[in-house]
């Protein structure tokens, strides 16, 4: 992420919304909090695609000074932290939507996430309004 | 790009669309070609972010062997080459366009590109076709 000041000071939104969730790895953690409900640092270290613990914990504390993620300690185990979605990242249900569109028109395998595909296919409007409130 | 083929292999629709074309220097290349009419390599060496050549010279080889742009001979000029878009890379205009949306309502500072999101909010079917149609 070493470039991020100097791409977003372009004043491009693009450029401003690739600086500020436009990683592959920080688009994968909200995947796992919008779409699969995980929760926790343990979560997101099982996620599928395999993250390095260093990779997790830099995209945490981006995502986080991003205000795209909160942190906060579960009352449940007071070591525990509890991460979720803030608004300004519900709001990317969106752009996760349409990635997902372009993915399930291009990508000619059986997917793993085909039942996501068919119900935004079904109700778009109810599938967005669904992962938005969490 | 390293860990590229093993995210895809999850299956997963939100990795597929990272692998292909979620790279913050990759999406800027698409952006160049699809809002700026931009179409060679010196084109995007003067990208306003700043690309160093050899990360613009793989990302521009990436997103050929995915299929999101083509290369041809200029015909003007035999020793030159004109970038373009697939119909598989003009079909990420809904993905381009929510991007902008999301960071039109998050980045609070006066944009570069305030007429393209001017245009969309006006008429985002036809701004949609526009870009397209390249």
């Amino acid at each position: 992420m070493r470039n991020e000041t100097k791409m977003r000071q372009s004043g491009c939104p693009v450029a401003f919304g690739l600086d500020t969730f436009g990683d592959r790895w920080s688009l994968l953690v909200v995947r796992e909090i919008m779409l699969r409900g995980k929760t926790t640092y343990s979560d997101f270290q099982g996620i599928e695609e395999g993250i390095a613990t260093n990779i997790l914990a830099d995209r945490l504390k981006h995502l986080a000074a991003e205000g795209i993620i909160a942190k906060h300690r579960d009352p449940d185990n007071r070591r525990s932290y509890i991460y979720s979605l803030t608004e300004k990242g519900r709001d990317l249900a969106k752009v996760m939507i349409e990635i997902i569109l372009w993915s399930s028109r291009h990508d000619q395998r059986p997917q793993a996430m085909r039942e996501v595909v068919d119900k935004i296919k079904q109700d778009r409007p109810e599938f967005e309004t669904g992962i938005r409130s969490g």
